[in-house]
Formats: C-alpha cells, structure tokens, sequence
C-alpha cells in the first residue's frame, strides 16, 4: 500500500503548523519544507522542526537562501522596523515574491519525490494585503506548475492545497486544537526571542492574540 | 533622464552572457543575477562575474541556495554522472523546477529595485526536453507574476524577455559576435574545471562546439 505524498511548507507558526496536522489528517505522507531566508530568528525554524516531529513528517528540510537583496522588507532588512501598530495596504513586513519562492522550492523538492500536492497555509482574510497570499495568485501558480515540469508535461497536475485560505485566525486555532496542536510549541512573532517567545507587540502578534480570544481558547503563547 | 532597469539571470554560460549584452544593446540599467545552487563547480559564477564586469552591469549579486534536497539531477547531486552521449527525453541534467526559482528570485529582486522587465536565456531548440525552456511556460510565468506581486495588484505587467528562444545554437553565435561577446570568456560545460576551461564531451560542450561549426566562426572556447 502506498500513501500518497505531500510537501508541505512549514514555518514553525501556527498556520504551517495547523496546515501540516490536516495533511497528515487526510493520511498524506507529508515532506516538510522550511526556508532559512534571513528571518530575523532561528527560534520559528527550531519550531518549524518540533512539529516535523509533533506530526510525524517522513522527512524534514531546511533551505537556506540569502534574500538580502530585497532591502525593503522588515524580514530580510535589519535596518527596516517590523510595525506595532495595524496599517494600510501591503505592510513591510512583505518578502517580494516570497510565496513565488517558496512554492517553487516545493515544486522541485515534489518532483524529485514524485509527489504531487503541495500544502501552504496561507490566509486571504488576515493577510489581504499580501497579493501572495489570494486564491488567483495560488491558481496561477497551479498552471504554471503543469507548464514547469515533467510530470505536467506527462499529462499530469499538481495541486496547490491552501486549507485555511478562507478561515478567520480563530477559526484556525479551532481546527488546530480539534486535530490536537499544541500551539505554545509554534512561534508567530515576527521579532521573537532566541527561545522562541513572542514580544506580543508585532502585527503577528496581536492578530494571533485576537484569535485565541475570538475562539473563546486561552492563549498558551509563550510571551517574554 | 532615466534608463528602464532590467534583471538579468546570469549563469556565466554563453546564452546568459548573449542576453546581457542584447539587453545593453536595448538600453536597459542591468541588474545581474547569478544563482550558487551546488553546481558541480564555481567557475561558471567567475564567468558571470567578468560578464558583469564587461557588460556594464548596474550591479552583480550572486544568492546561493542549497538544492541538495533535489537527489535525481546530475547538476546537484555528484552521485550522478554527467552524460557524454546525446540521450532522449528529458536529460539528468534538467534540475527540477529550476528555471521557475531562478525567475521567482528574480522577480523579487525586481519587485525590490522597481525593475519590470525581466531576461532569461532559455532556448527551446535545444533544449526542448526541459519543460521549462518552452515559451508556454514563460507565458504562465509573466501571468503568475502578475498575480504575485504589489506592482501586478496595482495593474503593471512583468515582462520575461526571452531573446534567444527561437534560436539554433549558430544563430545565438551570430548574434553575440555581432554585440562583441567574448566567447573565450564563457562557461558552459557542465563539468569545467577550476579555472573555467572546459571537458569538450558533454552535452553541453557538444552543442556549444557544433554551434560554432555551423556558424562559421573560429571556436576560441578553452578546452582543457
């Protein structure tokens, strides 16, 4: 009997990590894939690899890429501040053409498995700003999956599985906890400490909080 | 008065190293990019740093990546050799998804310095067992563009500039000697050595020796 397999990019925050538990829920075999791209701290990669553990993932990869060309976003620039308070249009704390990236790194890593499906936790709802984040840009990159490859080429598809792409932060948290994530083990925080707690000030942060409290669930965060 | 910024993928090879010189000779600023995945060797990268340098790039930035993950291609994995005879089909050395990569980093590099016209040297004659070399795929790349990036949501379009791919190898020689490329300067063989000189039996010392052949022109190449 063979599973089917998945890759499935894992942040180490709560969204990755709730996308991981459903594709293990739907039995995939799942490949977790992180990315090392000048975050500003390893404590979401070491939770990245506590919940390639926590959910059994066949396989866990780091990639590692330098994004420090990309001056203008808070995540790959030092000099460039993450915000504290809610703001217009696309923040900074936006990596251009990050899911592009990110799901390309996949893309590759299925073909070599001979997977098929590929899981991202992206949110339309909380992250509308980011144009990387919506349902045209994931078709988009569905077809562009079929025109890239060999298997596309042989007739076959890929599939993009976006599973929280329309829910609310509370309603993630819910499904997360019905499928048993223990969300104290997955960092969030844009500017967390090297044990991965959280400022509780970010952008991240404060939509993360929100949630907790729209689910009526006590937040379990680790905050410093 | 200002010049329309272009970024220009930049292995060092003689089809990127045309490129960049079609792309002065259209007036475009450029901004060259060399991508360090584990090639089999560094001289390609020394190659894209003097064509930088002869092409009057704005700036040169080579990002490394690591595509150890990707086990099935002769490009990224030593365990698998690089074929000295022409084969059928899709070769080992196709890199999973690598063109999708090159041009998703690419974009966010353009995103970054406000560039929307983006040069690739993919050619669909000679390669046209790499999925990625074909002009469908360039198509589904300049929608998914669209579609990721602030600039895309604002209603601006990329461009994916693709000068040589259409061409015979002769006609991309042609074409360079006409622009002053320096072909001496080049890499292309896929198992060159330290100093850049080349195997003259793989696939692609093959095609390149055949190119000039059928061009007409004297190949000055640096065979070892």
């Amino acid at each position: 009997m063979s599973t089917a397999k998945a890759v499935v990019l894992l942040s180490g925050g709560m969204d990755s990590v709730t996308v991981l538990a459903v594709a293990r829920s739907q039995g995939y075999g799942c490949y977790a894939l992180s990315i090392a791209y000048g975050q500003r701290h390893e404590s979401e990669l070491m939770a990245a690899e506590r919940a390639a553990c926590d959910y059994d993932a066949i396989e866990h990869r780091t990639m590692s890429i330098q994004l420090d060309a990309y001056t203008g976003s808070a995540l790959t620039n030092p000099a460039v501040a993450v915000p504290e308070q809610a703001g217009t249009g696309i923040p900074v704390t936006y990596v251009p053409a990050r899911n592009t990236l990110f799901l390309s790194l996949a893309l590759g890593w299925a073909e070599t498995l001979g997977a098929r499906d590929l899981f991202i936790g992206v949110n339309a709802r909380d992250y509308s700003g980011y144009p990387d984040c919506r349902p045209e840009f994931i078709h988009a990159f569905e077809t562009l999956a079929k025109r890239a490859t060999q298997a596309g080429d042989a007739g076959e598809t890929y599939r993009v599985h976006t599973p929280l792409i329309d829910m609310e932060k509370a309603d993630i948290i819910r499904l997360g906890v019905r499928l048993g994530v223990d969300y104290s083990r997955t960092v969030s925080c844009y500017q967390a400490d090297t044990e991965g707690r959280a400022c509780g000030a970010c952008d991240a942060c404060r939509l993360r909080r929100a949630g907790f409290s729209a689910a009526g669930i006590a937040d379990n965060t680790r905050y410093r």
